[in-house]
């Protein structure tokens, strides 16, 4: 029975993540939802991209998802863009109906690219679709070479492994070949971007490949 | 019906988990179910512990929670204790009933302490009662000093919190003091313990909790 209602649950899920991603076509508005663990760096490396100017030819919207607390939202207001921010209490992922009603507190029309910055978790958001154009997903250099094989639903899912805190590397036993053979093990089709939020190094990359990924959908 | 469901999942694993305690406490099995994200350390953690052999005096036992792979438990085969590996396929975190399977390729008359190494997870594994006599969270100074905020439930169930990878604290903007606030606010019943498993500080101190819990449990 348990297995029967998950299933419903996640079917169900999908039918509104489908009707978001109508909306979001109708409207031109190209939708990345990202993902990682905990302290990957989401919150601080869309700081970075939105610092960095790179896509200040884009209208930009975010959403962000955490359990508790508004940290994230407030660290990101400083720039011009709409937010929303999702406190999910006790979920532990986004999923289509809180993206749904999270969107009804967006001006759609004014957006050209909306970031989900997903619940810190490495497991369950994966299974969760929102509607989005492609999931993408963080690891930091912190977190160990071997989390693209522990956690292989994330990383099969992602259509971009961004690894993050690469400035951090020196400091680790994190090996870069190593991680990025596993991805590909995982998933042989994923885009790999190395950045780090603190020199800039791969924001310029990261958000070259935002563009071409929005024309591919949008032409444009 | 989706939140009576899952009412009826967590109430059938509270069962499941009593009975599991039942059996320990029988058998005077000290069960600590350690929890964090992916990639806060964990492993290397109770690698040190063993290696360190401040709780040599007790027969040591583990059980492994990982989605996939069995790369944690072969790291911790090097030390003499009994070892079972559970690969959970999609469930994010340890239940009851895994736990329950698990210890039937343990000789439990033969374990004095039962760590319980979960899915790496901040959020999920705390809202399921394994049978373990405390829960212990990991947070390492990488991963942000806001987390105890953004994800209470597990500061809040946890009678420990340990902060690992001291030694890249001079590399982060991790502010001690706060996340000590943090954690204290969610939970102000919480012990704190500092540890490197690099350098091995905290270990001695760590080992120490464990043996007091133990004692206030079993008397020795």
């Amino acid at each position: 029975m348990k297995v029967q209602v998950l299933r419903e649950i996640l079917e169900f899920n999908n039918d509104l993540a489908a009707k978001n991603r109508s909306g979001f076509d109708e409207k031109h508005v190209f939708v990345l939802n990202i993902m990682s663990s905990p302290g990957a760096g989401k919150t601080t490396f869309l700081e970075r991209t939105l610092k960095d100017e790179f896509l200040k030819d884009y209208r930009i919207g975010i959403i962000v998802g955490d359990i508790q607390t508004t940290l994230d939202a407030e660290k990101l207001e400083a720039y011009n863009v709409q937010i929303v921010q999702i406190n999910t209490g006790v979920p532990c992922h986004l999923d289509g109906k809180m993206i749904n009603n999270a969107c009804k507190d967006l001006e759609l029309d004014k957006i050209d690219i909306l970031f989900i910055e997903n619940v810190g978790n490495l497991v369950c958001p994966a299974e969760f679709r929102v509607g989005e154009h492609h999931k993408v997903v963080l690891l930091s250099v912190c977190e160990g070479d071997d989390k693209p094989l522990k956690y292989p639903l994330m990383f099969h899912e992602s259509s971009l492994f961004i690894i993050t805190k690469i400035d951090m590397l020196p400091y680790t036993d994190f090996d870069m070949e190593k991680v990025k053979q596993n991805a590909l093990q995982i998933n042989n089709r994923t885009d790999i971007i190395n950045v780090s939020a603190k020199t800039g190094e791969g924001i310029k990359e990261w958000a070259d490949w935002v563009k071409a990924r929005r024309k591919d959908v949008f032409g444009s």
